[in-house]
């Protein structure tokens, strides 16, 4: 019998230790993937890929004690050498290989040209050969800021007071209604896949005050565009006490300034791989929703053709109004009208036409749907009635709100979308690891 | 248009603002739900409900501006009154209400007793009523200590180098293989929900050296046990270049160290209002699944019924023996045997029989399965082969294999079974937010 105590101290070194220790001229030991091999004749570069970035092994002929023919790109390898300060290097040093331990071989060449800058291919090649197209620097680094943001986004609200809550994927009856729903049999029953947590998020309002989720959403959706996925990841949040639903956009809107700056201060290498400015969230301009048609089609001579809905194109535009006049790569747009909304948003007091909610634009395309929702039971019955909606399957949820309910209100965000906002990309399948669409199902 | 430029300081307080500001004597403003209502005449404690705790007001006849009678359990509320200390109040202070303002008001009266220090109703009443039975100050705790668990995971698994990734749900092929899988229909396509994200962490690993995954996994057992549920949340992680699969254990053991230390610090509270005395994780036995049969035997004079797996009755022995002889809540179970083991464990080299793979148990029940994986590729299309297994939908797995991978293990932590053994509870449904079972699909 043995006893486990806890993480040891590894004699492998990694990145940062090699940067910030003071370990000139001394032998290390150092472990990676094999990225590339240049091989000049009596010296060879031996690029070594590590989770933080890639180190420069020197190979020299009757120094190095292995044979550098048994070293294949793809390999994993132990590498013992003496660290020397290299300008020309990544990172600036570079390592003089003593002797070389391979881990494991792979068994074949690979497919992609991983160590390219940029990797050179179609999405379709990317997204079949998931595990190797990642292994390029650049491509793992959008998902590297993909983590910041969802780090950004726990971290600022567990400072305010939020509780994470795990709330269930299978389901009898879809949050927001409609044809997209993925259905399947449980266990004899029929059941459905959670197209967002709503209303598990809002029921659990009234327990914690202040919720959040981060989780896998479904949509059955039939459209195949560059920015719908029919699996991607929410980050959701709901909360009450609110004064308005102005506050939802303001939490929203330091939850975006807690991330810039944890992607500044963490993640200031990927920004650099990926040569991102970062958006300057510190004031989001708020236009109403008919108000911000007016503006792009009086601007850029556009005739309005449906008043109760933003067109892509439409958003894009307005998108660009912003940056221009106001040089903001975000806007919220509120008070969408009542009818394109589901049962369970507020209807502005004034006019109820409209509703106290909003989307998030970011560089002209939605990124997150939000608002207040209702929090009496019998102005949702009423809101039910007059769609024709049954409360079947939703008893529950509706018995939160005749036991009482603070108002309240959130929002739910697109991470996928946001990442490919914020990298640049211009589809959504470039930062999902492995997206689910109309057509693909693996890997 | 207006700008929106963050989160504004609120005029109303919250409880850790009360205790620590010094403000006895002054009015504040203060908003919650109303818990309970004790009317002793011409004086009433209203206790409200807020995210942190209770908080004691007193409405005294004639310096109170409302009527008593307006106000009902279950209203949410705002409170102006003056603070002052009082021994005897829930966290040492009172507020002497000045007004109350009715933010929001029940329908009905509430169905739980949820002012009980211990609710004393049904688990299905419970789960019926879930949205009013976590008002309950103890049951909403238990939800606090899950998440103060799934914190500390990602925190200390972000300090050891880990990147957080999300898997999909929809798959073409299920990870474990088995008749528990829950089958949809993907556009025409048949489909299955993940059992795990095992296959994908593995293929993230030959990219970030490190992962980890917080998510929902589904299982279509059709067990009805107190242990089981049919979806749950999962704490994966996998990582590269172990020395062996002590290495996972010892990475298992840093988790549970560094969360009961984080626990202690951040939910002081909840542990107190639970009771609960956290375990020690310095130092945890591991011992040989052959081994720890036999010595539960011998001890308990049991005789060992399959030699190849361990039945619940036998996990609860294996833990009481450990916390008899070695005052150890946790044990580690180790090589287990090949045929209980999926395709992708490693087979121990000197003796195939049985895998480099562990359980941990848990004061008696198994929390985590994890294990080396086997790290090439014809050792893993030879696995598959002896066990009559097609490569159809695990192709694009099977090629991370080929083009080189480290070696690597990892372990799945059922999230609710930890917090059920952590809270002492006795069915893991009492620490589910939704649990879902054979017979249970809603709320």
């Amino acid at each position: 019998m043995d006893f486990i105590k806890g993480i040891k101290q590894t004699d492998t070194l990694e990145l940062t230790q090699l940067l910030e220790l003071e370990i000139e001229n001394q032998t290390v030991k150092v472990n990676g993937m094999v990225h590339t091999i240049r091989n000049m004749g009596n010296v060879a570069f031996i690029i070594l890929r590590k989770r933080e970035g890639l180190v420069q092994c020197i190979y020299e002929e009757g120094i190095s004690q292995f044979d550098l023919k048994d070293v294949k790109e793809g390999a994993a390898v132990e590498i013992t050498g003496v660290v020397t300060n290299s300008e020309k290097a990544p990172n600036g040093i570079e390592i003089r290989i003593k002797a070389l331990l391979i881990l494991s071989e792979p068994e074949k060449p690979l497919p992609l040209a991983i160590s390219k800058w940029k990797l050179n291919t179609s999405l379709e090649a990317k997204l079949n050969y998931r595990s190797v197209s990642l292994r390029n620097i650049r491509e793992r680094a959008k998902f590297k800021i993909q983590e910041g943001i969802v780090r950004g986004f726990r971290d600022f609200l567990y400072q305010q007071g939020f509780t994470e809550i795990h709330t269930p994927k299978i389901g009898a009856k879809g949050a927001e209604g409609g044809s997209n729903i993925f259905k399947l049999d449980y266990f004899h029953t029929p059941a459905v896949l959670a197209q967002s947590p709503q209303l598990y998020k809002q029921m659990m309002v009234g327990v914690f005050d202040r919720v959040f989720e981060t989780g896998p959403v479904f949509r059955a959706e039939k459209h195949n565009t560059k920015r719908h996925l029919n699996e991607y990841t929410s980050l959701d949040f709901e909360f009450g006490y609110i004064q308005g639903f102005e506050d939802i956009m303001a939490m929203e809107t330091g939850f975006l300034q807690y991330t810039m700056a944890l992607l500044e201060k963490e993640y200031a290498q990927e920004l650099h791989i990926l040569d991102i400015t970062l958006p300057n969230a510190e004031q989001i301009p708020s236009v109403r929703f008919d108000e911000a048609k007016e503006l792009a089609a009086e601007k850029y001579s556009r005739t309005i053709k449906n008043p109760f809905d933003l067109e892509p194109e439409e958003e894009l535009l307005i998108g660009q109004y912003f940056k221009e006049e106001y040089d903001s790569d975000f806007v919220f747009v509120t008070h969408y009208p009542s009818k394109k909304r589901p049962f369970y948003a507020m209807d502005d007091p004034k006019d109820a036409r409209f509703t106290l909610s909003f989307d998030l634009l970011f560089r002209g395309m939605e990124i997150t749907t939000g608002g207040q929702r209702v929090h009496e039971y019998q102005m949702l019955a009423d809101k039910m009635k007059a769609r024709d909606m049954s409360q079947e399957g939703l008893e529950q949820y509706l018995d939160t709100f005749r036991y009482g309910m603070p108002p309240h209100g959130g929002l739910g965000i697109g991470l996928e979308r946001l990442t490919m906002k914020l990298t640049d990309e211009d589809n959504v399948r470039e930062t999902t690891l492995f997206p689910r669409d109309l057509s693909r199902l693996e890997p």
